[in-house]
């Protein structure tokens, strides 16, 4: 059948993968809460929906990318949602970082309803979206990868990393990779602050730490933005930082993992969030909470 | 004149740099308190001395590794020390990890002496040093510098980081990487127990990880040891990990930085200290603190 892609949620992450769906040749529908934001896409060819029933009635294949696990379900499960609306057999690629729990219901409803579900969690910030370095961890029915695989590298994804068939699997990857960045974020900034108070130049002791013990992606880039305090326009803010830790936390009661760093690292953006920095960059915990906070 | 290397410190690390300066073809002079250490080196060539005082009167360039200020201190201090046997000119090149301000009180002592001292701590495990992996950064005299840098590189250096003319830089540096990597320690053990306890298989999950987000050294070599469980025998134990965050926490006092995340580590560390576990890997500190202790 062909493929009539829609497209729901187009923030910061969701557009511009969107975007590149549709230079990538994709029939694309579009929907989100504040419609003004569907403008730049419409003027590139997508199709704008005013609601979300409209989007699933007409879509064989639904992206998702949305802020949390109730705004989802929400989605799915309202009287115009996905599960009702979506055609026998649709397809629902589920970007969004959420519970593993929420996945495994999510899956369970479209099943009832002859749907698919997919668990398709995306690493990368909105610059990586546009340089087409997204990295994708997926789960779910095998089927639902294979349809997957090629529309997410149409997406931005230079590497799709399967994880096999249990749906929950690439939630909690995600909500890992998510913990370990916020504890490199709080580690990043607290060394910056001890070498620059300790009389050296911050930025000659990252060149060197991001070409020698941690020449990644992760320190490389946000090494760089704490450097210059780029914090604002924040590309992940510390309000959508905190919620993911909260679910980090979450998963950790479930499954009766003692994470006293995750612990830790909620009670410092929790406390860069009272101080009024909600909305600036995640990558501030250490040196904005440091100057401002007692904690 | 004839360079004369005197090494003092054969520890985990100090052997096989010593070793990597003799196979270079340098005249090396070997000194050990415990002194079967000397043997190996001794097998190849290295001439042995009985006294610090000895090495000292022989030997216009010392390399000393050792385990901390205090010991370092006493080798310069003490009546058959550094300080009163080194030659005029002489150059003291030092690779332990100490606090900033001990290098700056032994620069000034040797100084007075008309000696030379050269602060270059050392990033690499045992086996970087054998794959002449080495990353030295150091700090002090430019003289000092320009003498030392080819013997750093015959000594295993891939890369010596120059910090310029202010002697502290460099074990600033140290300690902002020690305490980065403790950091990482903690995080990639909680993201394993998380992954573990959630039903994935931490490898899967740390392949990718070591592949995009996570692609540098210290991940990929800590990540490895720590799902491998591989913590005895240790190549840097606990307690030497402690000793370091310990330093981090007084140069922070003394820059008056606000290091919470390091406070957290020294105590993860001392708890994994006080269950009996100071001479296993400091890698351990997540898995094993986790399983054992209520901290």
């Amino acid at each position: 059948m062909a493929q009539k892609i829609g497209f729901i949620g187009l923030g910061n992450l969701g557009a511009p993968i969107a975007l590149n769906l549709l230079e990538a040749g994709h029939e694309l529908y579009v929907y989100n809460r504040t419609i003004s934001k569907t403008k730049p896409l419409a003027e590139k060819g997508a199709k704008v929906c005013k609601t979300v029933g409209e989007l699933a009635e007409i879509s064989n294949i639904i992206f998702t990318v949305v802020s949390d696990d109730a705004v989802l379900k929400s989605l799915c499960n309202s009287e115009d949602g996905l599960l009702k609306k979506m055609p026998e057999h649709g397809l629902h690629i589920s970007l969004s970082t959420i519970l593993p729990k929420t996945a495994a219901e999510l899956e369970n409803l479209h099943q009832q309803n002859g749907q698919r579900y997919l668990a398709s969690p995306v690493f990368g910030r909105p610059e990586a979206v546009t340089a087409k370095k997204l990295n994708y961890v997926i789960s779910g029915n095998v089927e639902a990868r294979s349809l997957a695989i090629p529309l997410l590298k149409d997406s931005g994804g230079i590497n799709v990393w399967d994880f096999g068939e249990t749906v929950t699997a690439a939630n909690t990857v995600k909500l890992c990779g998510n913990f370990l960045i916020a504890g490199a974020l709080e580690a990043i900034g607290e060394s910056v602050l001890l070498a620059t108070n300790s009389g050296i130049d911050p930025n000659t002791m990252w060149n060197m730490f991001s070409q020698t013990l941690f020449s990644s992606p992760i320190y490389a880039n946000y090494s760089n933005i704490i450097l210059q305090r780029k914090f604002e326009p924040a590309a992940f803010t510390a309000k959508l930082g905190l919620k993911d830790i909260n679910l980090v936390l979450e998963q950790a009661h479930d499954s009766h993992s003692k994470m006293p760093l995750a612990q830790f690292i909620q009670k410092r953006l929790d406390s860069l969030i009272k101080i009024g920095h909600e909305n600036i960059d995640w990558s501030a915990v250490a040196l904005v909470a440091s100057e401002t906070s007692t904690i």
